[in-house]
């Protein structure tokens, strides 16, 4: 990289996606800051919030994910000359030369970054990011930035909804990668939906990268792939502790197999199973004794899944080994798994194995919050859920709509009007607090002036709504949050907030989810979460509405 | 890069993302690989069959995208010594470090890959790419395969659509890079959506890869950036020949703006207009007088926006440029650019400026299919639409379900069952052809068996439906295509097709849905396009199914 800007060297590494780079933006951003520079105003300096304005999914919260990327961006924003040329050449030929030398010099050192930190839970109208800094940097800076947090948010907060369904207890696998938007979005969904409270991915990039633990096993292909139990040879297994050796583990399956087939529970439940599915199941368990999992429903579930992988289960035991379980990728999820349940607990009591009826149940096939919510209601003994396409694509609401507005330029206010009260935006460099009540649960975000005095503990604060005076309240916090920490100072010498490992934002996150009042979280009519601004900043934003809103004329 | 297998290097990079790399793929490849491996197995000739099910969109075809960047995955496919570590880090410790040997020598020099070509309109069922080679190493790039076409072929089908609602003389700006599901998400949609049939995009680093047209201007934030005219400190402007200077631009749009006010045509229609949105236009246009395109909704586009939109093209105009014109953000756009529209035209009348009237309308703001649609019942003025989050989140259908199915191992043809018969797989490996009419359409596309001759052209041929005994049509073709061209030769030494630009890529995609029947390509019931198989391929798919299946016990 020929970076050719003297920002602040402070060891922060780059994006996590090479291609994240400071041409990872519109075009227009660079139309604009050519615009500023000849117009003498790009030093300006400007106050941008990014925020969003409506919770996803038809729910109250969102989980903030992205910053992390936002930061490692800001710290090593420089242009290349390659990248400058690449401007030059598409931008029109009157411009300057001097807007290029311009952008030579230009880094994040005078840009200064508030946000609220990763995997916190946060809601419509708060700034989540609060960038300060000369406007022509800060317009660069935009596309990025929404890049980075619109899809990150989005996804962790689609893991915590799924999460919150599945319950706390049940392990939550991430599959996405094959239908999620693009490789990033693969590597993106597997990132942000460990933060939003998944326990492990199947995306083996994304282990490497973010030290996301890893699950898989074996697919469809992997059983048709074999025709009979002639295919293996090599049919001995040590047992688990070394001390024997069984010369003919495939045996020892079939075996297996007869005294099921001959059970009195079990009896008339089966009768020939497919023999490539034994077979596959077999290889894998030599491959794996430790880790067998097998996906039961190439053929048949009941018929055949279920008694080939027991059998080999069953005979792993004999070895000391005991098998994870079993995967369901189709079919009734709920009737399936009581199914294998029992078929389970039968043997654990006929044939004296001891936990057998705890067997992993393990369901994939198109899950989402709706299904997983049916699975509750119908009854079901899934142990662990795989959740690809509709958790990492979104599919219920494959946007947020995150959006950077101009708040103040030059200490002045701005106000971003619109016909629809909901776009308007909110002015001022702001603070922002989240007021805590006696039970220990957020009531209130509120949003102040700048220069405003903190709420203070056990003092009443007046909670308005910005844009309807019909709605406030006075709240008495027990603990007050300032949300805003500094992430990166700039030139202000104000300290840096650290970035945790990804592994304590998931802790943090599942923490602020737990700490929700539960009218709050719930999948139907949640009770909306309040967002408030000061009764001085209230007033102001009304002061100014009516200044900047053109008087109608009876023409 | 510390690659350490010897596969072929013919000069092919690697992808365009630089986080694809054969670790992004599903731990069970591996798990599956390392069985294989251990069974002996891992060289077992294999042939998987990549399709899709259903078309997206509620429609009846398919853009085909994504070829490229797997053949640059395939190319450059070998593990670093780094990427090994962490796989025998994944797997657990009993795996026999002969298998990282195994990965270490690793290369595609031995698989195949038959495709249909990039661009192509594609139906469901109908291979798009044919996968032959050593079942372990075909099982690892699974996953990669389907993350780079599934998206792809997903946004690229959506940007047609676009473009069919909106009609070939619309220009198609791509805006949705701040919107997508990450970094990746935007770039690949900016790629994708170029190929479908956009014109230009607003991401500056998709614009640098792919040398697809840039577009944009400025953003509302420019225009709130301004507070009066007093911050223009430089006025003055060179005519657009040179030969002469304008000192005082500002006064020059003052007084244009008063005649458009006192004009009879136009009196009445607005008073005072706002001045910082006066300022940022001017702005604009001085930094751009070339290019000049107004954002003209922040305040109030017929009483603020276009009449000083307008006074700014004026001025500029009688210093010989010419404006581009404006952008709609908000509101009714059918209504405001047939009201902008009207007031472009009063002037160029009134005023005497040829063509102004002609002066373009770009809109933007949360356009879809739906909403192109509407617009064009409605009656509107646009010349241009700026698509963002629908386009390219697919939001009305955010998934496709590309899978890659096991069709033959060791030349025993293999087939996948389900309960579910559109979930069936078609056996063998095959050859695909498409079959054009007389009047030039596309009218079949047949699969037949590898050694099947080829449909001859004039001659009869038979087409059935590969699962239902009674859809069968006999045709004649005017004109044979074969659909699966070999990408990667392995060592077959089959000659192997080259891989187009992206813009030749984008004509024959144009070419492609131009060609085809138009009842397949309307929005609302479009026909379905007919998918077949040979007579014979039909016998066999039958006779192993009944093979396959398990005849059920009435126990």
């Amino acid at each position: 990289m020929d970076a050719v800007g003297n920002g602040p060297k402070i060891g922060i590494d780059g994006p996590t996606n090479p291609m994240v780079t400071p041409l990872l933006t519109d075009l227009y951003q660079f139309t604009m800051a050519y615009a500023y520079w000849k117009a003498g105003k790009n030093n300006e300096r400007a106050v941008f919030d990014l925020y969003f304005r409506r919770n996803p999914f038809g729910g109250e919260y969102t989980v903030f994910a992205g910053l992390e990327e936002c930061i490692k961006l800001i710290a090593n924003f420089r242009f290349t000359e390659d990248e400058i040329a690449f401007i030059q050449e598409s931008l029109p030929p009157s411009c300057e030369v001097g807007f290029f030398d311009y952008l030579r010099g230009l880094d994040c050192s005078d840009v200064e970054i508030h946000a609220i930190s990763e995997g916190f839970v946060v809601f419509p109208k708060i700034p989540l990011m609060r960038v300060e800094g000369p406007v022509a940097v800060v317009q660069l800076l935009e596309t990025p930035l929404l890049t980075l947090i619109n899809y990150a948010s989005l996804v962790a907060t689609n893991a915590a909804r799924h999460r919150f369904v599945a319950g706390k207890s049940k392990l939550l696998l991430e599959f996405g990668l094959r239908r999620a938007q693009g490789p990033d979005g693969g590597i993106s969904a597997s990132k942000y939906c460990y933060m939003g409270g998944f326990d492990a991915t199947s995306n083996v990039a994304a282990g490497k990268l973010f030290g996301i633990p890893l699950r898989g096993t074996h697919s469809h292909a992997f059983v048709s792939s074999f025709m009979s139990l002639d295919e293996i040879t090599e049919r001995s297994l040590q047992s688990c502790d070394g001390s024997n050796v069984c010369e003919d583990f495939v045996s020892s399956v079939q075996t297996w197999l007869s005294k099921l087939k001959l059970s009195y529970l079990l009896g008339g439940i089966f009768g020939e199973t497919n023999q490539s599915e034994l077979a596959a199941f077999i290889s894998y368990a030599l491959a794996f004794p430790k880790n067998f999992l097998a996906l039961v429903d190439t053929y048949d579930v009941m018929r055949s899944g279920i008694p080939n992988f027991c059998a080999v289960a069953l005979a792993l035991n004999g070895l000391g080994y005991k098998a994870i379980g079993i995967r369901l990728d189709s079919g009734d999820l709920a009737y399936l798994s009581c199914e294998s349940r029992k078929f389970f607990r039968v043997i654990e009591k006929e044939f004296e194995v001891p936990d057998f009826g705890k067997t992993g149940i393990t369901a994939s096939n198109d899950l989402n919050e709706e299904t997983l919510d049916a699975l509750n209601k119908q009854g079901h003994e899934v142990d662990a859920f795989g959740i690809g396409t509709h958790l990492v694509t979104c599919y219920a609401q494959p946007a947020l709509g995150v959006v950077f507005k101009l708040v103040e330029i030059n200490n002045q206010p701005r106000i971003k009007l619109s016909e629809d009260v909901s776009k308007v935006s909110i002015p001022c460099k702001k603070r922002c607090y989240r007021l805590y009540g006696k039970e220990g649960y957020p009531l209130v975000d509120i949003m102040t002036g700048e220069n405003e005095p903190p709420p203070k503990l056990g003092e009443r604060i007046l909670c308005r709504h910005p844009f309807n005076e019909s709605k406030r309240a006075f709240v008495v916090p027990k603990r007050v949050e300032e949300l805003l920490k500094c992430f990166w100072p700039g030139r202000s010498g104000e300290s840096r907030e650290e970035l945790p490992s990804i592994q304590l934002i998931r802790e943090r996150c599942i923490e602020q989810l737990n700490q929700m009042r539960p009218d709050h979280m719930r999948r139907l009519n949640p009770t909306p979460y309040k967002v408030s601004v000061s009764a001085k900043l209230y007033d102001f934003i009304h002061f100014l509405w009516l200044n900047e809103a053109p008087v109608g004329e009876l023409l």
